[in-house]
Parts: structure tokens; sequence; C-alpha cells
């Protein structure tokens, strides 16, 4: 019970010095080494600020390695961003470390951060570092910019939008499912690559940030994929005072979903509604939906479309290949 | 082990809307119902970012009242803010609830939360909310304004300028040690409200955002104290490339803490670097040190000279009543 900034000279110093100072290349954090960061907002855009984070055993098991749990909890935010149209400017990092954490676990997670801050342009600012008798945690505040009056909302959709969404949904879910119960692969009759690509997008989101400018300029309203495309539909229509409907069998499925699917269908729950996508679903009014998907494409972003806006409050109906309604346990997840 | 944002009616989303809706009365804010909150920097400003935390059993203790824990955590940033010469903003909240924590505690939380937004003029803007297997964890992102190019920098002391705290040292340390060892209060002969002074001044701290201005105007280098005054001033030193001579006689002291150092004179190492203060540290050239005494004055904070710097690197040398140097065991609080 103390106060608990680092002192000078210490190990928390040192431990800062080394691993966090490399990544402190923005000139507005200021090497670290004052009480607080500095940016010059560019001219003319708004500022989009989003906070999110990892604790282990909620949500990355202490056994992934620290390089990515940095990524994850980066990629994370920066998928928000994205949603917004927003482009980065850079981060804090909050993070609290168990005692008993070994150093190389540190080592690994800057490094990881590192190369995520870098690849995505968007630099650490400044941090806070704590020891807790608790799990290891990371909690990220990023930053980034529109054009003044530009961020793509999650209350624009209107009735006669399409619904689209980015990539493909539930892999990371199906992933988890693996991690859980490994055996599941063979169920599922997964070769290794299919696993790994399971695996693969549970342990690192594929963030959306090349279609954010893209977004600015044709999507009606838009939002992250996390929770679940249910749930998350289900909130962007609430936002927008709209309903959508959307055909299941549309909603974009990579090849090692498909395979599960095959094996169990009751599975396609578990795609629909068990997050971790960092995916983008959006909505587009059909005159730019063309337009949209042909310069997703072009970055490389493959857009689908999976339903249309209609009148409504906020529901998001789902339905079955014979056009029946489907109904779901649990739209998505809540810790509470 | 799952992806964990809220969900649109879950538990998760009924505690947020209750108890953090009604905070969040910035428009950028959003309503706190997109992925992320938006507002414009007002034109001609630098931005001021600074986060830091608080963990139960390690920065405060488990049965502190809620409010006061919520204050405590929004204050520690609103205290950086206020030396870096800043006008806050608005924050962003991350907070990590064990499983059983009571709603009440949560519903104290956000009343202090809400409480200082309002008389710090610093709305939440958006936050992030989990449960963990540990112990509650509040981490706050808080941003102000600064007119751009005038954030008051820990680098830009210079020989010869006066050394200058705000308010009084050492309280909160001394508080800490109350809470610790309740007796110790008999031991120093403080009476029931010297007692509380000690014990608010840990509780809460009480920034100084109202001089912010002021050492805009005046300071050529600030911090805030928060891991006691010894070594934080060795860190604003370092960043300047000065020394400087500190009379211990001359750190202002409550009367509480001068009953205290009474009773036990070895206490000055206490109240020298246990921190917790949040109070300012600042330089100023000998011309500016009237109009800045006079400034603070004028809106109601007291501000004293305790020294000067010198040109060296780095040191921070306090002398004793005799002029003997005085050696610390541990110049301020560290985790690692």
């Amino acid at each position: 019970m103390s106060p608990h900034r680092p002192l000078q000279g210490s190990t928390e110093d040192r431990l800062i010095a080394r691993y966090f100072g490399p990544l402190a290349m923005h000139p507005g954090a200021l090497g670290l080494s004052d009480d607080a960061a500095m940016i010059t907002p560019p001219p003319g855009c708004d500022l989009i600020l989003k906070t999110d984070g990892v604790i282990s055993g909620v949500h990355f098991f202490p056994d992934d390695p620290a390089d990515l749990v940095a990524k994850k909890a980066l990629r994370m935010n920066l998928s928000d961003l994205a949603a917004k149209g927003a482009k980065p400017l850079g981060f804090l990092l909050a993070i609290a470390l168990p005692k008993d954490l070994a150093e190389v676990w540190l080592a690994g997670f800057a490094r990881g951060l590192g190369e995520d801050a870098e690849y995505y342009d968007c630099p650490l600012l400044g941090g806070d570092t704590d020891r807790t008798p608790g799990p290891t945690a990371v909690s990220i505040a990023a930053f980034g910019t529109v054009p003044q009056g530009t961020m793509v909302r999650r209350s624009g959709a209107k009735a006669g939008d399409r619904v689209i969404v980015t990539g493909t949904i539930g892999d990371a879910a199906l992933g988890l499912r693996l991690r859980q119960d490994p055996a599941a692969a063979n169920n599922w009759d997964l070769g290794e690559r299919l696993r790994d690509d399971l695996l693969d997008r549970y342990l690192l989101p594929q963030p959306r940030n090349e279609i954010a400018e893209i977004l600015r300029s044709y999507a009606s309203a838009a939002m992250d994929v996390s929770d679940g495309l249910v749930g998350d539909l289900s909130k962007l229509c609430h936002a927008s005072n709209v309903s959508a409907d959307i055909e299941s069998q549309r909603v974009p499925l990579s090849e090692a979903a498909r395979k599960v699917l095959t094996s169990d269908p009751d599975l396609m729950e578990t795609v629909l509604t068990g997050g971790d996508d960092y995916e983008i679903v959006a909505t587009v009014t059909p005159a730019k939906l063309r337009p949209l998907t042909a310069a997703a494409q072009a970055v490389g972003i493959t857009v689908t479309e999976i339903g249309e806006v209609a009148a409504g409050d906020g529901d998001a109906r789902f339905v079955g290949a014979q056009g029946n309604p489907l109904a779901f346990a649990r739209p998505s997840f809540s810790h509470f």
C-alpha cells in the first residue's frame, strides 16, 4: 500500500527504460521522461478515443506468447479505430505485472508491442507500470484522427441499407474452442493447417485498418465485431433505431469454419455469437455497395453483403437457409 | 477465456448504463453507446495525455470508500495535468472488477467519479469494464489542453532558478503510516483533528489544478510530487540536466506533520520521500518568483520557496538545519 510511480534509477525505471523506452519514438512521448505526453492534433481533425484491455485468464491464456498478448491488446483498440474510420495516432499503455513475472515475458511483450506500433503507425506515447497481486493486466487507450465530423457512427443506418461484413466470421470463437478442447480438431476432421488457421485467429486479431478511409467515404454506419456478430449488429441496429434481416448462410466463413460446421452444424451459434472476430460490420446505401466493395478489394479486404436494414427498433434478425428465424441462447459474450 | 465486450441488454450493459451512463454528459462520449469517443480539440492547442491507476491492496486499502477510490484514481491524473499547465478535457476509464464485488461498491465508485468529473470539469468520455480474478483495478487515461507549445516540462530548469512547492509535503505518507499502524496517532500525540488531517491527505489527493495556468505563465519547469519530493525533484533535475540545493527545514509542513516530527524526527525521511503528496514542485527564475507566488495566493494556493537550482547533472541535494547533507535510504517509492 503505497505510492507507486517509478523511481529514478530503480528497477522499475530500468525496466521501463529498457523495454518501453525504445518504443517511445514519437517526439510527444518525451522519451517517457515527463509527467505526461503531448501531441499536436492535426488541424481540422476530430480525435477518436478508445480504451480496451486484456487480463490473463480472462482474455488470454497465461501461456500465450507475450508478444502476441501485446499485439492482441493493441489490435483490439485499433479495430475500433478502424470501424470509426480513424487513422491511428498513438496510444497509452497501462500494465500491471505479477511480482513473479519473468523479465523475459516483459521483453517479449515490448517486442510485440513495438512491432505492431510500427506496423500500424501507432506509437507508444506514455504509460503506467504497476505490480499487482492479481493476474497480468494490460489496458490500452488508443487515439486516432478523422477529418472533422466524419467519424463513422453506429447510429447512421437507414432502412434499405445493405449490411456488409469484412473477412470471415467465427474463426476466433472456434479457435478458442480448440484451445479449450484440443481434441475437437480431430472430431471436426481438421488437418493441421485448418486447425492452425483457427488458433491463429483467436491468438492474433487482424484489425481492418486499411478499410478505415473507405468506411468514411461509403458506410452509413459501422462498428467492429468483437462480441459476436449477432450481438454487435443488434447494438448497431439499436443505435440507429432500425432492424436488420440477415441471411445466416451468406455470412462469410473460412474454409476451416465451413469444415467445422459440416461436422457439427450446431456450432453455427458459436460462429455467429462467439466474438473476437475483429472484423467490421457496416451498413451502406445500395448505390454505394459496389464502390465500397471495390475499394475494399483494392486494399485486399473482402467484403460480403449479408442482409438488409429495415425499419424497426433494434432487432438483428438472423434467418437460416430455409428462411427460418434463428434464436440464440446467448447472442454475445458478457462478463456479468 | 473469451471475448469480453458488453452485450446489449446484459448485466454488464445494465451496470454501465446505470452507473456510468449518467456521467457521460459530454457529447463526444456518445452516451457510451458507440465503439469510441470523439472530441474536437480546441484549435491552437496541444493535447496532454496521461495514464495512471490504482489497484486494491497496492494503492488503496480494500475497505477504502469506493467514492474516494474513484476520486483518487482521477485526481492522480489531474495532478499530472496540473503540473504540465493543462486544462482538463476529459478521461477514459478502464475498470476491472472482482466477481464478488457488491454492486453498491460500483454505485459509490460512480458517484465519486461523477462528482469529481463535474468539479474538475473533466468529463467521462468512454470506458472499458471487465471482470477479473484479481483485485479491483482502475486505470484512467486523462486528457488536457494547453495553448500550442506551452506545456510545462520537467526539462526547463536553469541554474539560478528558485525551487518552489505548493501546499504541504509529507502528510499523505504520514497518513499511510497511520493506516498501517493506528496506534501511532497516540505515540505522536496527535488529537483526532490532526490525525484525520493526515488520514484525509492519504485517502483523497487535492490536486493543484487551479495553478495550471500560473505554471504556464511563470514556471521554467514543473512536475507533480507523487513519489516523494526527493525522488521527484531528482527526476526534474535529471530531465533539466541541473542540480538543486534544498533546505529541508524550508519544506512546508502541516500542523499535523510538524507535531509528528516533534515526536519522531526520524520521520523527516518519510515526509520527504514517502510520496502521494500530489503537490507541485516547480522552478522559476528569481524575477518571476514573486508574481508566481502572488498569483498562486490569489487562487488560494500557498507556494513555498525551498531552494535553488545549480549547475549539475541530476542531483537533488537536501541539507538539514545545520547545513548537513541528508542521505535517504530509499529516495522514493518503486514497485520493483
